[in-house]
């Protein structure tokens, strides 16, 4: 992968435009990484989020009509939408999810033509990787680290190939410790899955949303309970906090 | 109605704390009524959203949770309850949406003991009024504006007697011109109920959101119907502009 890539990723982000109206939580997440630049949203911009169920949540899969409320389902990705369409009212934005609750990444290769090349999307968000190691605790899945990053990587090759002048955003899984289904079982294994993505994300020039460290930020202001109900699934209010921090890597 | 449940409402918003993070559609909006107190959200506030379907929005009745996505459906109520248990989230709010497509006042009315009085809200958000109006076009339904005034003091004054500390929050009953339910034949008819809520927002001391002009200037950036589909009922976007002006009622 060579560093071209990252000539689509618009401008540097400036101090002055992050101290506009970021939540400290998020802002405290965010901060560090905040000299990646940011993506810039232009008119009939076409934007796509896929992942499992944290994406999923529930959307109405019978409805394919964009910048619906149902068909975005009840999580992060809908909460974004919202702000998005009333943002970038103007640029007449179409905005899909195509999530589903359970993916692993060879998931998504499975289903990738029809649900991502071609909806052609301008902006492609992904958050993926949860289950790829969360289901190799209950033996129903043998993938490894290095099924996830090779499965990953040649999903992103197949998506540049078919769309050259996609926008990716990689979201980091996360998994927050002592709720619920996640205990000390999980570490230091599944932290590998996080490094992947970063990783890669930074391979293909992707912007990188670091989601445990917004958990692990909100988890300073409320109880990680308020935030996930089992330390993979939001609540509303770890939804709106993941879409905070999903809005910050656009402009 | 005497002047001091004016004192329920907080201390007054200053010029400073409006120039944050205000989009640039709901300032133009608000701006006027800006010298209005702003609501103050204190720990353990019990909010509930009451309505007709512009705030049931799809919402799912069997679920009785506060904060919970899918009981607060899919529109204003549900982004504004995302944002507010964001923000706030050490102060444990509860948060409810009670509203029910095609209420009348009288129908809030019919069902306020067990939907708002037994839910014991510390902020009670009204919108209600464009179907005391539109029904009458059918021919289903003789209310008058005199009922509807007389009807929302009554709903109002007996919200008060049960729950003396109780804040309001008014919103300002819409129809968006020229968006296929709404026609010329609506007005100036339907004028009078905007006005109506208006007057008894004030008279009540009542936080009031003027929606009717956060959607004639959201129309100058995005066609209505961006904003509604049917002249009525919101868009995502339109939803999002809705809980945006919901927002700047609360501090």
């Amino acid at each position: 992968m060579d560093n071209s890539r990252r000539k689509f990723l618009g401008t540097s982000l400036t101090g002055a435009a992050m101290a506009i109206s970021l939540p400290e939580i998020v802002k405290a997440a965010i901060a560090p990484t905040a000299a990646a630049p940011k993506i810039r949203i232009t008119d009939n911009d076409v934007i796509l989020f896929q992942g499992d169920s944290i994406t999923d949540a529930g959307r109405d899969k019978e409805n394919t009509s964009p910048n619906n409320s149902r068909a975005l389902g009840a999580g992060y990705a809908m909460l974004a939408a919202a702000k998005l369409l009333h943002t970038h009212g103007p640029k007449q934005l179409s905005i899909y999810n195509k999530g589903i609750s359970g993916n692993k990444v060879h998931q998504l290769d499975a289903r990738w033509d029809a649900d991502c090349i071609a909806i052609k999307p301008d902006i492609l968000s992904i958050l993926i990787g949860v289950n790829d190691y969360w289901h190799t605790l209950s033996g129903n899945y043998d993938g490894t680290i290095q099924v996830y990053r090779d499965d990953y990587r040649k999903l992103l090759d197949r998506t540049i190939k078919a769309l050259p002048n996609v926008k990716l955003i990689i979201g980091e899984p996360f998994a927050v410790n002592n709720v619920k289904a996640v205990t000390d079982a999980w570490f230091p294994a599944f932290d590998e899955y996080r490094a992947a993505a970063r990783e890669i994300a930074n391979e293909y020039g992707a912007a990188f949303i670091p989601y445990q460290r917004v958990f692990d930020e909100a988890a300073k202001k409320a109880p990680s309970s308020y935030w996930t109900g089992d330390g993979v699934h939001t609540t509303l209010a770890g939804a709106q906090l993941m879409a905070e921090a999903w809005l910050q890597t656009v402009r």
